[in-house]
């Protein structure tokens, strides 16, 4: 019997992580932000069961996240490329390492980023491109979108309310 | 058999995912930065077993994610909070909401953050707090940190390279 994994509600985040299904996808995604297109390179920097490298590889192909790209004919050799949807995967990536870095690295940081101008180590920080601000400040709040099934509009103010409340504060 | 599971070689990417697990963890922690706390709340709002659940807040308060603290006694009846390292996981749930937004909402959007003071919807978006510029730059590159294990030096150039690679091309 298959177990029953969580309900599609339409959440944004539980639709990312169904693309991506388990760490060795994860992996797989974080060598090809790195520049990874081979198999043999995949395989080799992951210690990865031919198998499972292949199955992955095709799920994330199928979920529009890497493109197969034939380039030998003889023998058949294909390569590997993260597609605009897989290229877009960069900051959940930049933001698992920065918080294994802060938080599960008791030895120290093993990977870092770096800005090749300045040569300086980079901090990363998600913030609101519209107001600038830091997206860990109290003044954001989730609110339930257009398209927001009932579940969720039961969980979360519509973004007309917060409108609403600004207009009333006035 | 246990399937092999990835090589801890010290990359942060993988020390994250390892404290979370699955798709039911990173929900529960969605759940909680959402302000849940009691395990009904929990069960109702997921549609989860309350085995799988129970398993995974314990798997969360071991991880050093989540804390119980007992708010009644007779029933016996116990809250999770969120510690600082769980509150620290939010920039990666709210980059897992952006690019599920982006890229897997044919409907549109279910649920979104908004600025509580301007009602206005935020963008998030992934900076370097030391330069201020976006971390999709091409100018900002992985590199090796202090405690890189030789795997990982094979890979990714020191932070001392770039440095130097900034004097010579002075």
């Amino acid at each position: 019997m298959k177990r029953k994994g969580p309900t599609d509600t339409g959440c944004p985040v539980l639709r990312s992580l169904k693309q991506v299904g388990d760490a060795w996808s994860f992996l797989i995604l974080r060598d090809a932000l790195g520049g990874s297109t081979r198999f043999d390179d995949f395989q080799r920097n992951l210690d990865i069961a031919p198998n499972i490298l292949s199955g992955r590889l095709k799920a994330l192909d199928e979920a529009g996240l890497m493109e197969r790209r034939r380039y030998s004919d003889h023998p058949p050799r294909d390569e590997y490329h993260l597609t605009e949807r897989g290229r877009d995967f960069r900051p959940i990536m930049q933001a698992l390492l920065a918080w294994g870095n802060r938080h599960f690295a008791p030895e120290g940081e093993s990977v870092v980023i770096v800005n090749r101008e300045t040569g300086r180590q980079a901090e990363p920080v998600m913030i609101d491109r519209v107001s600038g601000r830091p997206l860990s400040d109290p003044v954001f709040a989730q609110a339930a979108g257009p398209a927001a099934s009932e579940r969720i509009r039961r969980r979360y103010p519509a973004i007309s309310e917060f409108l609403q409340a600004r207009e009333a504060g006035r």
